[in-house]
């Protein structure tokens, strides 16, 4: 018994001010519930990944998507939280509960609503998804900073490779009709910096970071002798979590090491290595940490992450596309959304649903969504049984 | 396959000025452990009940219980959230994980640190686990009241046997070594308003209202077939959890519809009835709730709530003792713990563990804990099928 994904919706990403965090949770959930052609009635429990931390006043939002139909009054609903990765945690959440036999059709929604604060607000309640013992005060760019320069220092300054990051994610993001920003700024605007493009946490420019968004993904998923009822039915060839100590002062800020063992035990699930895989949707929610992830997930050694996007293997047209929606650098980052929508991006390649995104021949897909600095990873290998 | 509850640890609750968050999950979570007497190397994952909302600046919680050994490093962690109810939120996503099979041995751990805040920021926080968009500003003393006062209207002024339930709880809580309260307050006191017993919320006094509590508790759960190799072993006869809508306005506030569909449940799939529990431990956030919940688990008719006060039917002495361990009233409600709690409580009465509170012939075992006012309602019914 395994869970399949087999619908999905998702609400633009941006800064939405007319949508209300419960607006954006009905509006997600009843898109799903559309895609998939399933009758609420049918749905036996709910998941919904958000972050939250004082972002918006609700403090108990998982009985919120009841408001969808009034037959889901008295279903099991239930809010998981894991930082950044809080929508991850939501769908491994749902996959435990129909492995398990209990529930036999879920529905997961990822939400988050940043923009009813200002930036600084932002920064602050995202702050506290670091280790308050001794990084209180310090803010998420600060700490991905850190990474930088300690990375920087080993292996020679990378800041034009972070810059390139940054511009092909952007670029990538004219494609996608959900993006929050869908401008291709160019590599020379993210390699400068310049009133427009100051820097933030030196050595990360304002380039180097991703969005301040609201917005929300869902995903309808059932137990595989459901599946068959349903147009679109994508598997879960490996789906593997690995939490890291959350002081930065007990890990090795070099040696990405929950993201690294994340993806090896995915890849020894799924029985395939990063050559296999068609494309990938990785958590850059600074430039730094996509290019870690480029050598988490091996597709260059340590220390040679650079290679990956000045050599083009990330490129649409490389050898592993990263990030074909924009990725959080421009789709945008609304937290508790984030890795429901990584899933659904996923999901609409494998199905040849992508539109303009659309990378040909797309079959095994990856999505890594990371809380905090590597602390929750979560590396997902998805691959298509059958597309509508 | 089914989960085993082969090992528990709990902390004093009360205002622990001295312990922070982190202490509490882990002085649970090594308490747990050691009952056990597992080796944490053998823990496959961990689940975090913790609300927060505000409560502490610490937002991200989950890994903080890697932190209790080396070998917990790169274990998947979680955290589950459903406001007062966020402990069983946590034991029940552990029990999905292995009866998926994914999971053989989890570390189940509610926490909260409430009293860093002063009692007005306490209130503050709370209050973000109602529907925001009607009843923002409207504390939970005044959420129970308004219950109360819709009860006393129909079926006539109950504050005495509010009081009787009050009072009971308090004298429970006399045998119980890790209550924050440990003082036979009274009837007479509990009824009269006084300076000491104002009005917090008409018609509740402060008496009818749980504690502000620091506090956590901790479960070792295992696999079926890896049960055999402990001490004590606890099953689950049933574990249904049953959602409602968040807005007070679209629900019935005398039928307390969400718990009462919870117990329904839960005496279905343990093929029994109210008749058959040997006690119940339930959600005394508020006096009115332990009141409707006699109800709602069909111990009393409809309206007949007071009956089982007055009658002595929840006394120690009387057919089902309700809240041996003094409730969330006595006992204290460190609002992330009270789940995990109620469920240690409930093991240590069945196993023979339970001391001074212990009932002779414990055989069934009933937990209620409840999130919000009856949106996130959790009724376990606990066997023991091997006591140390």
């Amino acid at each position: 018994m395994d869970a399949k994904i087999v619908g999905w919706g998702h609400t633009k990403f941006g800064r939405l001010a007319g949508q209300t965090f419960e607006n954006l949770v009905l509006e997600a959930g009843a898109a799903a519930l559309n895609h998939a052609g399933i009758d609420p009635a049918e749905i036996d429990a709910i998941w919904l990944g958000h972050f939250n931390s004082g972002l918006v006043p609700d403090g108990f939002a998982s009985s919120l998507a009841l408001g969808l139909d009034d037959a889901l009054r008295f279903k099991p609903a239930t809010r998981v939280e894991n930082a950044c990765a809080s929508g991850s945690a939501a769908i491994y959440a749902a996959r435990d509960a129909i492995r398990s036999g209990r529930v036999k059709a879920a529905l997961v929604i990822g939400a988050e609503k940043m923009t009813a604060k200002d930036t600084a607000g932002v920064t602050e309640a995202l702050a506290g998804a670091s280790y308050q013992a001794e990084e209180a005060g310090v803010s998420f760019p600060q700490i991905f900073a850190r990474f930088a320069t300690a990375y920087f220092q080993t292996y020679g300054d990378r800041s034009s490779a972070l810059a390139r990051i940054a511009a092909k994610n952007h670029a990538n993001a004219l494609a996608n009709p959900m993006a929050q920003m869908r401008k291709d700024v160019g590599f020379e605007f993210c390699n400068t910096v310049s009133e427009k493009n100051p820097m933030i946490a030196a050595p990360l420019r304002m380039t180097d970071c991703s969005l301040i968004s609201d917005g929300a993904a869902a995903l309808i998923m059932v137990a595989d002798d459901r599946a068959g009822d349903f147009a679109n039915s994508i598997a879960f060839r490996a789906a593997e979590q690995v939490n890291d100590y959350l002081p930065m002062s007990r890990r090795d800020l070099l040696a990405f090491e929950g993201p690294a063992e994340a993806f090896r035990r995915a890849y020894g699930k799924a029985g395939l290595g990063v050559g296999d895989l068609s494309f990938a949707e990785v958590h850059d929610c600074f430039t730094i940490a996509e290019l870690l992830v480029y050598e988490a997930m091996g597709l260059v050694p340590r220390g040679a992450g650079a290679r990956a996007i000045d050599e083009g293997m990330v490129n649409r047209d490389g050898r592993l596309p990263v990030n074909l929606s924009g990725g959080l650098k421009a789709k945008g980052h609304p937290v508790g959304a984030t890795g429901v929508s990584m899933h659904v991006l996923a999901a609409m390649q494998l199905t040849g649903q992508a539109g303009e995104m659309q990378l040909p021949g797309a079959e095994l897909g990856c999505v890594f969504n990371m809380g905090g600095s590597g602390v929750a990873n979560y590396c997902s290998i998805l691959e298509a049984e059958r597309a509508a």
